[in-house]
């Protein structure tokens, strides 16, 4: 629920001067995104979001983000386009706070993704792997392996009261995942979060890939691990075996996973389940008395860890491995 | 900050269905409204407001806002429309919520009304109380003289830690306008919650009066008093008596206040600053350890009140009797 800053009328009207958007028409504070401020515009040129990024933000990866998302739209990718100035700037000032607009693409996120969903994420996540590979800047992944233990011991001492065990499980799978990452697989920009609710569709067709404030470089495959956990489960945390080749397919239609990267899938899947498990947890444990915002729950995680733990090769996520394309 | 219902994209497109809106093509929550979840709209036929109304909204009321704005927009008055439905029904259900879909209105609010807003208030209440007075509906306002003392009692007990003396100055002002309440001035349907973040303006031009969420049956001038109490001070808290003037005339040109009304407004702008002072120090004393919503500063009524203790006639509103037009 986020709108952390309000900004006045006269204020945005005249932020709105450096760029050509026409004229302020109306801007609403939207209750989305958990570290900024964000506003839907309406201007006599259009729609647009309007982004003031508030203190957790750290302002230097700014221009990663905004030259990602400028670059990745240059190259077709359904991404929100940085609006730059009559200066070119994409970055400017309002309200105190650092400010950026893009285009509002319309679409709606799957609250129940199906096949012909996770069909698109894995289409849309290819090409971007694809279009990232020429983009110039770097933004190293803070939450790749070298970032759980850190969140791992500033969760340890409590995790056995969200669930008995815990903390053994955690311990042991750090370890295992420790110990066998991978380091010599393809890399390139990933989203790092496409989740479901970053992702907006127009009936079947994906209409915008959204929110690339965790992208950074990393393993292309960890990219596709993420998702898996995030598009191919059921409700009740069950593996959903068709979502799964949907998007398998569909990815390695553009991009052909290697042989190396589908061999690591299913230990790159455990830590992509293991990194969300531990933020949230983090995350539980940090909630601040009677805060509106209801912690997203960790222990889904657990279950998904559990799962991929049981696969032994990528047959157990539907797809054979030859009959991944060429 | 207020989305407290979310809405499955496949629920609202069925909802939708039962409109003659074209197709959704995304929603955003607004961070706007504390009692209800609010949604902006874009369809292929435009952009639309939705409203689902969670529990504390009297679900018994909604035909008389829905009505009344229904009556005041097809009175010229610049408000929201509810869309009808093509059974000709202005409140549905959505996730489990009763539901309206209204006009968006574009306009940004004044943070810093100037003389101007003022006098375009001025005209558009008027304009809403004439036009309302062929409204076949009745709802009573419970926030009038008679709700006042409830709320005090619930808030004497801690009043002082808010401000040492407060619980004597409340019972003595409501003592004083419980004694000497009118009862026989003109009376209609009024908005009730006029204050600035509910008028529209696009530029100079008042481009809509929204929320009526408060709107009930009382007396026309007491909702001027509102107006007053609302738009005419400075954030120092000082009267400006060259906004009451603007507001008061352009009123006036609309629809004179009579003498007994003009006699009056200093009393009911006493009872207008009494109600917005309870109200909000109810809310601060209620306020849940953690919540984030900054509660109102009620003390800002204490001055203000102080202020029209001070009025003798219209002339301290910068305004002559005589000076009223005909």
């Amino acid at each position: 629920m986020a709108v952390y800053t309000d900004v006045p009328a006269d204020e945005l009207s005249e932020y709105l001067a450096a760029y050509d958007i026409g004229e302020l028409l109306s801007y609403k504070g939207i209750a989305e995104g958990v570290e900024n401020s964000n506003f839907l515009l309406h201007t006599t040129a259009g729609s647009f979001f309007l982004t003031l990024y508030e203190k957790r933000t750290a302002v230097g990866d700014l221009p990663f983000f905004l030259g990602l998302m400028s670059h990745l739209a240059s190259h077709g990718i359904p991404c929100p386009e940085p609006v730059k100035m009559r200066d070119g700037k994409m970055l400017g000032t309002l309200a105190g706070r650092p400010a950026a607009i893009i285009d509002f693409l319309e679409g709606v996120w799957p609250r129940k993704p199906n096949a012909v969903h996770c069909a698109g994420i894995g289409q849309a996540l290819a090409k971007m792997h694809l279009a990232g590979q020429d983009f110039a800047m770097d933004r190293a992944n803070a939450l790749s392996v070298s970032g759980w233990r850190p969140l791992f011991s500033s969760a340890a001492a409590r995790a056995n009261e969200v669930q008995p065990g815990l903390r053994e499980f955690l311990a042991s799978e750090l370890n295992y995942l420790e110990g066998r990452w991978p380091k010599d697989l393809p890399s390139g920009v990933i989203h790092a979060d496409a989740f479901p609710d970053n992702v907006l569709f127009l009936g079947d067709r994906l209409s915008g890939l959204i929110d690339f404030y965790f992208a950074c470089n990393d393993m292309f495959a960890y990219d596709v691990a993420i998702c898996l956990n995030a598009w191919c489960f059921e409700p009740d945390h069950s593996f959903n075996v068709t979502k799964a080749r949907a998007f398998l397919s569909a990815y390695g239609r553009e991009r052909r996973l290697s042989e190396a990267e589908q061999a690591a899938l299913p230990l790159l899947a455990r830590g992509a389940a293991l990194r969300f498990l531990l933020t949230r947890l983090v995350d539980l444990l940090n909630v601040p008395a009677g805060a509106m915002v209801q912690p997203k729950d960790p222990l889904e995680y657990v279950r998904k860890l559990r799962f991929h733990q049981s696969v032994k090769s990528m047959a157990d996520y539907g797809v054979e491995t030859s009959g991944l394309p060429a």
